[in-house]
């Protein structure tokens, strides 16, 4: 039987487990990517292990969330991550180099290479051919250690793409008409790989902005084979030797099929407040926009900013539109002034921001009070814009671009003729100078601190029988900007538990950390899809230091699952859905914890008698990890 | 007798008083700015007064400081100003346009003409011989309304330039000198009038430095003659048209004389913590530098950016040291783009921000704990950077440029060749388009406004006597920052006094403003300068709005003793400045504010018996002013 591209990489860095869908596999990981919004921690719990240098073949700590600086954090965060990389091993990327998964993409992923990063954008290199996995901080400071990565063998969806992206339609409009068809959940334990004659025609930033966003489907991760147009994208970076050719076998067996045609595609836009809430551009014909904002490490390659340029030269946007762009990296902001192409952008009214997430993690950027934001990013989750009743729409750098210019939503029908599509220029500048790489002797590296920079606390045990109140009830698709908002204020407290904990469900229920402190313990209960989105692990962590000792949902999503499990946190499923409707508010409740078993069922009793049955999918490790309190006590004793 | 400039341009918009130094005169104001951290509160006033549209020859509005946007209050500010400048008959310049001085100074400022603009540093269209004097808000929606702008006739200083720079010194460093000389209250009541023969070398860019750094002196305003050198600026504006000469008389009469040697100076720098801590860079060698920061209306023209990139070109600043570039406008930017400018910077490893104020004003680019920041800007108050124990040195671009290179302070005598000065190209582009100019039909403009853009209080007349405690007792040289910080999350509430009002004095005195609500009035002490720096009106309206019935100090700065003036608290002068030590934190006193008279002594006697003698500077006008509880009710009554 043939094999996918997903299951030659799997099996070539397979180091425990069967590749048997839903079962748990160990991997090795080649490359690792931290960011300082999660990167502080992933660091702090990799002195943690006390092993000195990384042991992956490259980690590279990228700086692009917290650019901002408003204060001392950001850049003590930033000087200890820069410190602690040369110490470690590890290649540094200063701010305003660019956004790591653009960085990571153009100068360091490799087709059939395992990669992980403490970002759910992480699958971004999945466009070359890497198996690119968002985790959490915790799982890339354990890959960076050598540990295997664990996850259960996700199913593989054969992507197959026919026909041609023709006018306006762009790699985004893909990934739109996917999560249209499939929701935000339609990817739990699934790699999208995708194939087909649609395929040859794609470019590299296109086939990126595919598996990027892939994540907003909940998929483990989503690939590209690794073809000509890998290797011409290689080449154009100085490192035609990374190209491998990798593609699936004529007769793989896929666990699923999906057929796109490319042909049909047009103009897409996500509404408020999901990214699979997608409609047809046209269908918004005549609604007011105040803001596009073009960038994120969605769409802010050289194609889609030279796209952007052709689209606004020689004309402006109107006064009641902001237009904000925000360059993926230094090498497309440079390969942009080479070609005149910064003027144009300047001349059409628009700002042009540093190299950096920027807007799309709420560092700035933000809308008007209920104003309309078109916005080429991955996600819309309401406030995460920083306007709490700002609307924001995610479409192509395309589409933002033109309809920058009219002001409002249009007819796609009335835009003209698209620009060309991008190749890449004769030659394209490196910036590999602008990284930091370590020192052959580290001896003398100093690791530098900050006060805001704090060590992680030592957990607790679980104990057999857990008792605690039920002191958060939330909906469907609670999504990790719910538990941890984004926003400068707050991200610049990613290295300091103590302090970002008081924000945990901040914007969904003001009285949360006050119950919490006051009963030392709870319990939160959830819907489907908890924990979508971001994988910040802060959002576990947060809780854990809050003295949150379970959730119990109807499901989990991936990466937030395995920090849950990480911190010692039980994530229990309710086997029927509907005692979802039973439990309130308030309610006591007794878990038995110590009669647990891996994907066994347990009854968890309340305070007025009534009895409710949870199961889990945990493995047996994943067990005894939340037993001894979390991963780091597990490692420390052995047990991991 | 001969005539220097400023009784030049004085005696042409004398509306009333007598051009005697101390007196007040009155001033046709020919043009007006106003910038969004302060504007928001002009143009609130502004429509209070309603008289529909300005009335000045040009009325500008700049977005410049509140830039990145975290929220809805920025963006909202932003849509208020752009539309109420459309209905009022005044020029918007979005957000990322640029800086207002230095755009100000490129598109609109002409030889001349008085300008005042809600901003400290509006001081700069000096540069090109415009009589430009920072004002509070409320005075420059007077100057809109068609109002005379009342300042106490300055004695004029002239500043007799010699020689001329060599090497490495730059504009930056006349000024650096004079205030090393003079120290930051050595302006007071004063203009500086440059002349001699220095004069003819220095370019406009330069002069603009040195004019708009006067503002650190506590000048009334500093003033370059309009010249060859003025009429090349112009042209290259394609502002022809805006120049006439404009020299002082050979015989003129001045009040006070200096005179710098320009061939004998220097790279200077100014030390924490404050602009006046004046050395020569070589007598800092070997101080390590964590950041460098080349911007601010001080120093981001085209050719100190340019001199900056031909300094970078082909070198990296070392990993240590970050260094961050703001242009001054998209004007600036379109230059270094079409010289291929921006290249260098990037590769240099600089990063590249958008065109605001930024970092200058505390938005942003923090420097680490305890950081030493070397900056091209005007202010290095403590704090003012956002890191509370950074250590701010100010110098010139070339000056920051080089050692950033170094990344330690270094002797200039090792660094080389200078970069040779820097004339404007060819062709300069324009970015006049990128303006919103008003309609001609106002009638359907619609002024927009946000949830946090409160309207003004009506305050209380004065009473006939004042009794209140002492509830705040600082020392000499208090900043308007110390008064109101900067930054951005206290910015975003410029258009709500209410809630920004919580922040008065909080990085001084953390209970000050919980003693004001307990006792609803209080008197604070100072020392001599108090009120320096920025002229943000919010210094005077928020202590206002907690009850803040008089300042009792040494002396006081222009800016802030106006806004004092216009809020109607009452501005009180220590007769004997040891009278300053007999008075406490506590100490209930009783004022007998119905009993003075301008200039004359009023005797406050404290609760223990004692008897302070204060007098005050205020013309009967002004009394009349405080008396009706501020100016707004003192025009609304007819008495100004």
């Amino acid at each position: 039987m043939g094999k996918s591209i997903t299951h030659k990489i799997i099996e070539k860095h397979l180091v425990s487990g069967e590749m048997v869908a839903g079962q748990e596999v160990g991997l090795r990981i080649d490359q690792t990517l931290t960011q300082d919004a999660t990167g502080t921690m992933a660091w702090l719990q990799f002195e943690a292990i006390g092993i000195g240098e990384v042991r992956t073949d490259l980690s590279v700590s990228y700086v692009d969330h917290n650019t901002l600086q408003m204060g001392f954090r950001n850049p003590d965060d930033h000087r200890y991550l820069r410190t602690v990389a040369a110490k470690s091993g590890a290649v540094f990327s200063p701010a305003g180099t660019g956004i790591c998964h653009q960085l990571h993409l153009e100068n360091f992923a490799k087709p059939g290479a395992t990669l992980i990063g403490s970002d759910s954008h992480t699958p971004t290199a999945g466009g070359i051919g890497s198996m690119a996995m968002g985790a959490g901080g915790l799982s890339v400071a354990l890959a960076m250690a050598g540990e295997a990565y664990f996850i259960p063998m996700p199913k593989v969806v054969k992507v197959e793409l026919t026909g041609e992206l023709t006018g306006w339609a762009a790699g985004k409009d893909v990934i739109l008409e996917l999560l249209r068809r499939l929701t935000v959940k339609g990817g739990v334990g699934k790699v999208f790989e995708y194939a087909g004659p649609g395929v040859a025609a794609l470019s590299v930033p296109d086939r990126a902005t595919i598996t990027n966003m892939g994540a907003e489907l909940g998929a483990t991760t989503s690939i590209f084979p690794s073809d000509d147009k890998t290797k011409f994208f290689l080449e154009k970076m100085g490192r035609g030797e990374d190209f491998v050719e990798l593609i699936a076998d004529a007769d793989a067996e896929y666990d699923e099929v999906i057929e796109i045609n490319l042909s049909e595609l047009e103009p897409l836009v996500a509404q408020p407040h999901m990214p699979d809430q997608v409609c047809k551009v046209k269908e918004l014909a005549g609604k007011k926009i105040d803001q596009c904002a073009i960038g994120s490490c969605t769409n802010s390659s050289y194609s889609d900013l030279k796209n952007t340029a052709q689209i606004l030269s020689g004309k402006m946007t109107p006064a009641e539109t902001d237009l904000m762009i925000s360059p993926g990296s230094k090498q497309v902001m440079k390969m942009l002034a080479r070609e005149g192409l910064i003027e144009p952008l300047l001349d059409a009214g628009a700002r042009l921001l540093e190299c950096s997430c920027g807007p799309c993690i709420g560092m700035g950027g933000s809308p008007v009070s209920a104003g309309v934001s078109v916005r080429t990013f991955n996600r819309n989750f309401e406030g995460r814009s920083g306007t709490q009743d700002g609307q924001v729409y995610l479409a192509s750098a395309q589409t933002a671009a033109r309809l920058a210019l009219d002001g409002e939503f249009t007819d796609p029908a009335t835009w003209g003729p698209a620009p060309e599509r991008v190749e890449l220029p004769e030659d394209v500048p490196s910036i590999r100078d602008l990284f930091v790489f370590p020192p052959a002797d580290k001896s003398a590296v100093e690791i530098l601190r900050g006060p805001n920079i704090v060590a992680l606390e030592d957990f607790d045990k679980l104990s057999d029988t857990v008792e605690a109140k039920v002191l958060l009830k939330v909906e469907d698709n609670i999504t990790t900007d719910h538990i941890l908002p984004a926003g400068a204020e707050i991200t610049a407290l990613r290295s300091n538990i103590p302090a970002i904990s008081q924000y945990i469900f901040s914007r969904v229920d003001e009285g949360f950390v006050g119950r919490m402190k006051e009963h030392g313990t709870g319990v939160i209960l959830g819907g489907d899809n908890y924990g979508q989105g971001s994988s910040r692990e802060h959002a576990a962590l947060g809780p854990r230091h809050l003295g949150v000792k379970a959730v119990i949902v109807k499901s989990l999503a991936r990466i937030h699952r395995a920090n849950l499990v990480n911190f010692g946190i039980l994530p229990l499923l309710l086997v029927d859905p509907a005692d979802y409707d039973a439990l309130s508010e308030g309610d006591d409740l007794i878990i038995p914890a110590n009669a647990m078993t891996p994907g066994g069922t347990i009854d968890i009793t309340t305070g007025s008698g009534k009895s409710v049955t949870v199961t889990n999918d945990l493995t047996k490790k994943e067990l005894e990890i939340i037993q001894s309190g979390g991963l780091l006590n597990a490692v420390r004793e052995g047990q991991a």
